[in-house]
């Protein structure tokens, strides 16, 4: 009993920092309760209309059972529960006429019907195309027995649904004017908001990638939440993850935006929302690529620090022109205005297209020339620190801000080993690494080499190179998978652009350009 | 009217192939049905029992609310149900004795009550933690008002709420008896034969993607429905994308699941039913990379075929390897057996490692060497055509059945220009290609140096010769993630090697080895 006092309180805190954290919840809190209270009136109905006071249940049960978070979801419930329950007092009726008819036979008849009624309702309900109306389908059967069932008892058939029909109208109404008079929450702008934000998270996490694969960032254990693709807490994961993970709850929006009347900035019949989702899944298609660029950190074989650097402030740029576009193109989402004339593609294009120039130019760096069969160059590795050294002193610095912090590490002595990866502390930058314990069980991903092919020991010589000539192309497969990402960029213009047009965004006013 | 009997044929019709389909389905409606004619038995009740004939529309009504699909859902749903009438009675009495001693003042407290009673109810349900609990919530507001209401009109509080009980519990043990006892349909069930069916979807995504890549199959135009990650029916894609598509559903079967009591091959309290849900979240890791590898397929840079085939029977060994172990895995998952002791990812980390190895000693046609700046190769393209006569007089035929398709191709006279793409109307493959006109309505993703670098047209010759080199570094990365698939399967193989353990698995039979 000592603990009950101390957990309760615990509870009021972390339930008051619940509201405090969305106000709209303990908005709608306070909303039911309104509508439920307005209601609660009708019990001191007398006189005349003291038939509001008996069936006054009918009209708390529809608020309770209606009223939802967003007006849309309001919406639709309602729209269910009238149809199901003007269809099932139809029938109902009808049902209890036919059984009168029947004299004896009348009890028959009705068992007879609600079976059928609960074997039809439950079927069709699965059927897919039927899923948004599952909710009428059981609206439908409840008033049918009711019907059925407190008709026979009491014979008053047509009183029972009549009343029914309009309490329940009765409910809906008020919750509908609370829901929609107050404060109300649209299921829209959160739909809105959701696609504006998938935006940020996807910038956030290309920076991040890109970043910390030039800092060569790596993970000791890859937390096991994201070999498994749970929801972890990981800077670089959280942001691709959240924008691809939430399809279900963009659909489930949708469905209730499409039953919002205009509203706020959405004054317009019929509001393109499946063009906010469009956009949303064309971001995805960007952010699988994301998450392959992030694979590229997970995965245990790695480019040596040394060969990065040589591409390191083209990567470098891309990644921060393509996380430009993308908080652009999030910002322009969020505050509905349309693009400025001209390509807001073409610095990230222009990017690409250098770091596609160096890698053509350099692209010696990206294999191991040492197995060619047809001859092999001389004092490779020599070459590409040269290479680097000459970089060093040919750089553009186009990105100055950014690369600073990888500047420093230019001028550590690099060794000239491909062994590079184990004394590297000084590079392999830490603060991803450790975490929770529970995070951290799964045991690091195993490059097969390591593991299958202990057998041929004579050969290790052999595997130590394969595993250079891997861990080069690595290299190769992120700048390309950047390079793909940048292509998947202009699918997800157009597709702005279609909802921008669709939507009729605002004009952008043409400022004069600081950058 | 002429309209409706057609279509309600056509509907009847679909209907009837939707339960031929699935015929749980069928059987669920007509377990609803038997449960309502059950208990519609009761307003036949006469005698001393007949308050079961006043109050049997409760009874009824649970069970149109409680009867879920599979039992799982009904019992979560029944326990949240009996929770919310048991704590919302209790509260109700609480406050009726409360009012009846102000007096006067009863009223007052009787929609102060019900005013809380929302705000709270439905201000706790947003919390996260308490979404299993969402319907409880509901419940509580239902009964709670209801009994408030109606017991001030009757003065019958007690009566009202020991009535209600009575009559939900009647109906849940009716709607659990009928769903249990009649053609079960476990939730558990569902969610072991989802992440099996994952397996094979996968395993077919990556075999698709291989061979086509080897095959050069292009898209003349994306689907956008790819473009956009919405469902579509192409066959590389609705393979991974019903594998990373089936998280929400795996986590609602979950929630079911682990309501569920032991049955069937499922004999254990405490089942692990998590692991399944992890089992599958190492496979959409897994998944991912055959996104992308699919991704390198969507690409319009694409690697030149005579290229491919250089390494065509190394791949595809790879392809064919991972995807048998993916429907082995699959297999012994839907079986419920251990994996046979040896190592299940030996011959898949052997054909990756012979890639590598290949890769290793051919990697100058990952790259375009002309433009290095260390000095030229001469010859380089020759040399390319040479050693792919090479490579088809010593090629070993390790995947006879698969490669057939592709060693016809190998015999096409192979144009020596970088422009092959332009000219292989024998090569794209194109059963791809046509499809509705609707799917086809998204341009080809551009590659960004045809867009945006018009201007500069006298850099025409490098522009090709970088696109060239591009092209060549595809397929490094088509090759480089193929190898980051099978590193990942290390990671899939410890989950299902914690699920085999945790939930028992069947040892594996060692037979003599069949292959």
């Amino acid at each position: 009993a000592a603990n009950v006092w101390p957990r309760l309180r615990d509870f009021a805190v972390s339930a008051w920092e619940f509201g405090r954290a969305d106000r709209r919840k303990v908005v709608f809190g306070a909303k039911v309760g309104l509508a439920l209270t307005i209601l609660s009136l009708l019990i001191f109905v007398k006189g005349p209309f003291r038939q509001l006071n008996r069936y006054s249940v009918w009209a708390i049960l529809t608020v309770v059972v209606v009223f939802e978070f967003s007006i849309g979801a309001t919406l639709s419930k309602g729209f269910n529960r009238g149809l199901g329950t003007l269809s099932a007092g139809g029938l109902a009726l009808g049902f209890a006429e036919l059984s009168t008819m029947f004299g004896d036979w009348e009890e028959v008849i009705i068992i007879i019907s609600i079976f059928l009624a609960g074997f039809f309702a439950s079927f069709l309900k699965l059927y897919s195309t039927m899923k948004p109306y599952e909710y009428g389908f059981r609206v439908f059967l409840i008033t049918f027995c009711f019907i059925m069932v407190s008709g026979y008892r009491t014979r008053q058939f047509i009183e029972t649904a009549v009343n029914r029909f309009f309490l329940i109208i009765i409910g809906a109404v008020v919750a509908l004017v609370v829901n929609v008079c107050i404060y109300p929450i649209w299921a829209g702008e959160d739909l809105h908001n959701l696609v504006a934000k998938n935006f940020a998270g996807v910038a956030k996490s290309l920076e991040g990638c890109v970043n910390g694969y030039l800092q060569c960032v790596e993970y000791e254990r890859v937390p096991s939440k994201i070999l498994t693709y749970q929801a972890s807490d990981d800077p670089l994961y959280s942001g691709y993850r959240s924008a691809v993970e939430s399809t279900s709850q963009e659909d489930m929006l949708l469905g209730f935006a499409i039953w919002e009347p205009p509203h706020g900035p959405y004054r317009m019949m019929n509001y393109p929302w499946k063009n906010y989702v469009k956009v949303s899944g064309a971001l995805r298609h960007c952010a699988f690529m994301v998450m392959a660029l992030h694979g590229c950190i997970l995965s245990e074989i790695q480019a040596p620090p040394e060969r990065r650097q040589v591409f390191s402030s083209e990567l470098q740029r891309v990644g921060n022109e393509g996380a430009r576009v993308l908080r652009e193109l999030g910002n322009r989402v969020k505050t509905m205005t349309k693009l400025e004339p001209g390509d807001i593609l073409f610095e990230v294009h222009e990017a690409a297209e250098e770091l596609q120039k160096k890698i053509d130019s350099r692209s010696y760096i990206l294999v191991n020339a040492e197995c060619w069969e047809i001859g092999k160059r001389p004092d490779n590795m020599d070459t590409v620190d040269n290479l680097i050294v000459i970089e060093q002193e040919t750089k553009h610095l186009t990105t100055k801000s950014l690369s600073e912090a990888v500047l420093d590490l230019r001028y550590v002595q690099v060794p000239k080993s491909w062994d590079f990866r184990d004394s590297n502390s000084g590079f392999s930058s830490s603060h991803l690494a450790p975490g929770s314990p529970d995070n951290m069980v799964q045991k690091q991903i195993s490059w097969p080499a390591q593991r299958s092919f202990k057998i041929d020991a004579p050969l290790k010589e052999e595997e130590s190179r394969t595993y250079e000539s891997a861990s080069a192309l690595s290299l190769a497969t992120f700048a390309s998978l950047l390079i793909e990402f940048v292509a998947r960029l202009q699918n997800l213009v157009d597709a702005f652009e279609e909802l921008s047009v669709k939507a009729k965004f605002k004009e952008s006013v043409v400022e004069p350009v600081v950058e």
